[in-house]
C-alpha cells in the first residue's frame, strides 16, 4: 500500500488505475493509501463539462487535448457515467473515441460509476480527482456522461464549469431548470454549423440577460468540435476564467468540495460500522418481522443505532 | 400529526399529498405518520415501469388508466423523477397528458425527485408506496422517468417489473448490459407499428433465449400506446404474472424493499444525528485544516464519529 501511493505521486498510470479501483471496490482498504497522498493534492486545475447526451462534450474534450498536450500540461480526464444500462453503447464509443490519446502517459483517462446504496458521487470522484492531482496532473476534466442532479452536483464543484448546448434544441432552452443556468462559467454553443445556431444563440443571450446579474455573464462560446473549430477560443476562456478570477472564489469551490467529501465519508464510515455490527441474519429477523407488520422499520433502526452506540 | 393518519387510510388525496410532502421535505416530522400507518401497508400490487426516455412509458401507463379503472380498482402512481435539469419540459408534458385522469378520486399521481445527499430514493420511493398502499391503493404503478442505475434498482423493487423498448433502437439492443434484460417480467415493445419492429422483437428474443434460462423467459409484449394497442393484453400478462408467481417469490421481492429501505432509514437517523450534533461553523473548521493539507478527512472523520458515539 506504501507503495502504491509512491507511484502515484511519480505519475505512474498503472498505480493510479489500481489506486482509482480500490477506491470504488474496496474503500475501508483504500484509506492509508488516501492519507498517504493526500498531502500532495489541491494544486489542479479542476475543469467540469456537462451537458445534453449527445451535445458533443467527449469529441469537444478530445479536441482540446491537442492544445492542451502541446503546452506540455498533464492531464486526467474522469468521465462520470451514472451507469445507465440503456446507455452502455455511447460510452463505450466515447472512450474508444479517445484511444487515441489514450497511450500517451501524460493523459489519464477513467470512467467512474455512481454505484453503491450512499450515491457517494462527490466522494468517489473527489477521491479520484485527489489521486490524479497526486500524480502531478495540471489538468484534471470532469466529464458527465449524464445529466442527472447527482452528476451536475458534482461538476458544480470544479474550478471552471462548462456546459455544453447544441442549436436546434432552442426550443428546450426555456424548460432548463434555473440550476443549470446558474452553475455554468462558460456557456458552448457546439455544433455551430447547424441551422438555428444564431437563434439558439439568441435566446440563450437573452435567458442569460433575464436571470442573472450584470457581473456574472458567462461568455458563450461556439465550436464546431467534430472539425476542432473554436477549441482554441475555449482554452483561452478557461485559462482567463481561472485566472480572474479571485483566488477567495476559487478556495470557496475547493472548500465546498472538500465538505462535501467529507460527509461522504462521515456517511460512508458509519455505514460500514452498522454493516459490520449487525449480523445479515439479524437484518433478516427484522425484516421478517417488519414484514409481517409486526414492528415498523423507524422503530427498529432507532434500536439497531441503540446497539451501535454501544459497540 | 395523528389526523394525517387517519385521513391516509381514509383515502383522502389531500392527505396523501401532504403525507408525501412530508416524507420529501421534513423527514423527521414525518415519523410518527409513518410509524401510524405502517400496519396498514403490505396490501398492495407493485408494478414497477422503465425504459429508455421517450419510449411512450407515460403514455402506456396513461393508456393502462382506462381499463383499471372500469375494474373499480384505485391507483396510485408515483413517477420517480431524477431531476435532470434538462428533461424539465418533457416531464411536465407527462403529467399534463396524465391530468385527465388526475380529476379521478381514485387514481393519485406523484413525481418525486431524488435528492438530497444520500441518494434515499429506496427510502423516498419506499415511502411513498408505503402512503398509497395504507391509502387502500390497489394498484401501485412506479414509473421510473430516468434510466440511471438508482432508478432501475427501484423498480427492481416491484412485484412486477415491465420494461419498456421501442423499434429502430435495435441497434443498440446489444449494447444492454446485462442487468436490464434480468430485471424485465414483461419486456413491451411500444410504437409497434414502426418499420423495424419484426427485427427488433427477433434481435430481443434471441438476445433473451441466450442469455436467460427457459424457465425465465419473460413475454414481449407489442404495443401502440398512443392508439391504445396492445394494453389489454399487457394487463391480462400482469396479472398473469402475479397471479403465477408463487407467494415465496413475491415475499422475497417485498422483502427487498424493506431490507433497502430498512438500510436507507439507519442512514438517514444517523446521518441526521450527525447533523445536529456538529455545528456548522465546527464543520467549517476542518474543512479549513483539510484546505490547508493540515490534516485528511479520513482522520476528520474518524474524530467526528468518535465524538458523535459518546453524544
Amino acid at each position: 500500500m506504501r507503495d502504491l501511493a509512491k507511484e502515484i505521486t511519480k505519475g505512474k498510470h498503472r498505480a493510479i488505475a489500481r489506486a482509482i479501483s480500490l477506491v470504488e471496490n474496496n474503500w475501508s482498504n483504500a484509506q492509508e493509501m488516501m492519507k498517504k497522498i493526500f498531502p500532495y493534492t489541491g494544486k489542479s486545475v479542476i475543469v467540469g463539462i456537462t451537458g445534453v447526451p449527445g451535445s458533443g462534450k467527449s469529441t469537444l474534450v478530445d479536441q482540446m487535448l491537442g492544445p492542451l498536450r502541446k503546452n506540455r500540461k498533464k492531464i486526467g480526464i474522469v468521465a462520470v457515467d451514472p451507469s445507465s444500462p440503456f446507455s452502455g453503447g455511447a460510452i463505450l464509443g466515447d472512450r474508444i473515441r479517445m484511444m487515441r490519446h489514450s497511450i500517451d502517459p501524460d493523459i489519464f483517462i477513467r470512467s467512474m460509476a455512481t454505484r453503491g446504496h450512499l450515491g457517494g458521487l462527490a466522494r468517489a470522484t473527489g477521491e479520484a480527482i485527489a489521486i490524479l492531482e497526486a500524480a502531478g496532473k495540471d489538468l484534471i476534466l470532469v466529464e458527465t456522461v449524464g445529466v442527472g442532479q447527482d452528476e451536475v452536483e458534482v461538476v458544480k464543484l470544479a474550478d471552471v464549469v462548462l456546459v455544453v448546448l447544441v442549436p436546434g434544441a432552442g426550443d428546450d432552452i426555456q424548460v432548463f431548470k434555473a440550476g443549470i443556468m446558474e452553475i455554468a462559467d462558460i456557456f458552448i454553443l457546439n455544433k455551430a454549423d447547424s441551422p438555428g445556431t444564431e437563434k439558439t444563440e439568441k435566446q440563450l443571450k437573452a435567458m442569460l440577460e433575464l436571470g442573472l446579474k450584470k457581473e456574472h455573464m458567462p461568455p458563450v462560446i461556439k465550436t464546431v468540435a467534430t472539425e476542432g473549430k473554436g477549441t482554441g477560443l475555449l482554452l483561452r476562456e478557461i485559462d482567463k476564467f481561472i485566472a480572474g478570477s479571485d483566488q477567495d472564489f476559487l478556495a470557496r469551490r475547493k472548500k465546498r468540495l472538500i465538505s462535501w467529501m467529507l460527509r461522504d465519508i462521515i456517511n460512508e464510515k458509519i455505514y460500514q460500522a452498522v454493516i459490520q455490527n449487525i449480523h445479515d441474519s439479524e437484518i433478516g429477523d427484522f425484516v421478517e418481522k417488519i414484514y409481517q407488520r409486526e414492528v415498523d422499520p423507524y422503530t427498529v433502526a432507532d434500536n439497531i443505532i441503540k446497539k451501535l452506540k454501544r459497540v
